[in-house]
């Protein structure tokens, strides 16, 4: 508490990121990173963007970027808005599309920077909360509401919705903003960007952190239709004209053009994932059908905050929540097959170990 | 207009940066940049961060950054603010520390994005007139106020206070927050920073886009009260976790490192000034007195819009703002010795033309 803070600053309840820990030879499956590097098309990008011309201001507009993600995407340039990581994205989103005086709504366990952002924008919200198998379901979003974010695949638990549910949604809700966070979409899901020609309403917002392995470099993009992302432009420039450095948007327009390396990374996380879902079932574990990059799991005979505590010990971390109706479940990034080996192993003691006692 | 639009949305009036033209053989002299580039041990420190590790998340909080910064400053790693260029910075800072119910007060002619953050952020604002000779006099901010930012030097004026000055308007302001934004200190001007350490409401901001010549990589940050920067902190972990990206941080802690090169590069940049200000005078210019990397000119027989597209047609580009009391100004980077030729040589064209007109 200080004199000097706004009040605002007093009200804040930041978010809390997954740890950066610095231990050496550690397990790190805690902030949904890609076990893979990034396409090394990207990194020679990068590489070549480390050049005197660095002296000069980056793009504003970062016009060839957007241009080749609509490109790829089958969309029109004006369609496409980028930021520093999908959380800037996010964050103009809320102040551009989703504060209105009806409530916006989320689910109840979703992406946790969520009430966060509208604490900081001062946004009224409500959560809807998932059904018994923790699944969004579209008819309770059957309210009255000034916007509504989700996300797809839903974080933490992975369990997705199909472009025809959120088509229904859409068409449920064809006057207010409906956004689609698919951070995830890559490892399986269907992306809900082919229904930007025919709703005005809807915004999609991806990363390349994730299934593009450019966490290091903060890319984030969001596609719809084009006075949506006008909207986030106008914010954006109120907040900071250049938010994409030369490295940030060489690499990503480099990513993006490296399709076969793409694909390739992103069907290798999709084996990762069911090989961790075997090897987690088999050792007792229920298991949510995961979309994503990472798989939620909970053993009905373990508490969530001993298990995670427990594989810390073994130089395993993942990540565990402890707010109510998931604090007995992990949340356990897909790694590389070492890393999968290493942790299940470690989980076969802990749970040994205890079967013991 | 948009009725998926937040009211906020509707309201915004954005930032108008420099623009950064395509055009061949141009000589840029609109947006402050170094003519030299940036260290050679920065660009080294980013090919080396264009590798595996980009799949991982950033240092959510640039330890080492910091770290650097504290050491390079004289102060201690939690006095140390880092972000998105010094814009970001200075976004987070209207919202955690200049938003009360009395005004912010900032100068009437000065940095164009400080009253778009103010509409943004729904913050109360006045205007305080620089003096007849266009300088900031600290008498003048002797009113009721919420909190305070001055650019040092100020822009586009150039024109810089003393570190003597900054401490009497610290002294006459104990109980608010006070704000200087030195974005351009590193070439002449007194830097505030030694006044940390005795003023608790001191925050200052400073930028790796000028004198480091890194604007292409987009790093700023802030010095001042562990206190102050505590804010500060609040507010950027409820809006974007990782700000800054591994190259970014990676280049920023190596230029820090080649104090050498900072000093030559610098020097450089003064010498061009002093240079350029001969040329203009000698052209029939009055030049404000710079202790920037740009000088503040007028013509007294011609107006600025005029002299600024007569130089665009010869592709000299420099920034002219129609605001009133500076209409008649360009303001014009310092550039390289063959750049300021250029100018120089386009302006004794523009005015030679005219006189036998």
């Amino acid at each position: 508490m200080s004199r000097f803070w706004s009040s605002l600053t007093h009200d804040l309840k930041p978010y809390v990121p997954g740890e950066q820990p610095r231990m050496a030879d550690l397990v790190k499956l805690n902030t949904n990173e890609n076990p893979l590097g990034p396409s090394p098309r990207a990194l020679e990008a990068i590489r070549d963007a480390a050049a005197d011309t660095l002296r000069l201001y980056p793009d504003p507009q970062a016009t060839a970027l957007r241009a080749a993600l609509a490109a790829y995407h089958g969309v029109r340039p004006e369609q496409v808005f980028v930021g520093n990581g999908s959380d800037e994205v996010l964050a103009h989103t809320f102040v551009a599309l989703l504060k209105h005086d009806a409530p916006l709504l989320f689910p109840d366990i979703t992406y946790s920077f969520y009430p966060v952002y509208c604490r900081l924008f001062g946004i009224d919200y409500e959560t809807v909360p998932l059904d018994q198998a923790m699944q969004m379901r579209i008819a309770d979003y059957r309210r009255p509401a000034g916007a509504i974010i989700i996300p797809n695949p839903n974080a933490p638990t992975g369990i997705a919705l199909s472009r025809a549910e959120i088509a229904t949604l859409l068409d449920e809700h064809p006057d207010i903003p409906v956004v689609v966070d698919e951070a995830y979409v890559d490892f399986g899901a269907e992306t809900a960007i082919p229904l930007v020609a025919s709703r005005r309403n809807l915004l999609v917002v991806q990363t390349m952190s994730k299934s593009r392995a450019l966490a290091g470099l903060r890319v984030g993009y969001a596609i719809g239709d084009a006075d949506l992302i006008d909207a986030l432009t106008r914010v954006k420039d109120s907040f900071n004209s250049y938010p994409l450095g030369r490295p940030a948007q060489a690499g990503a327009i480099a990513s993006i053009a490296d399709e076969a390396y793409f694909q390739q990374s992103r069907l290798c996380v999709i084996e990762g994932r069911e090989r961790l879902t075997r090897g987690l079932k088999a050792a007792g574990f229920d298991v949510l059908p995961s979309l994503a990059n990472f798989v939620f799991a909970r053993h009905p005979a373990y508490e969530g905050a001993a298990l995670a505590a427990a594989l810390r010990e073994q130089a395993v971390i993942v990540r565990h929540f402890s707010a109510p109706r998931i604090s007995d479940f992990l949340r356990i990034t897909v790694g590389t097959d070492e890393q999968i080996d290493r942790l299940l192993s470690a989980l076969a003691e802990i749970v040994g170990q205890h079967e013991k006692s």
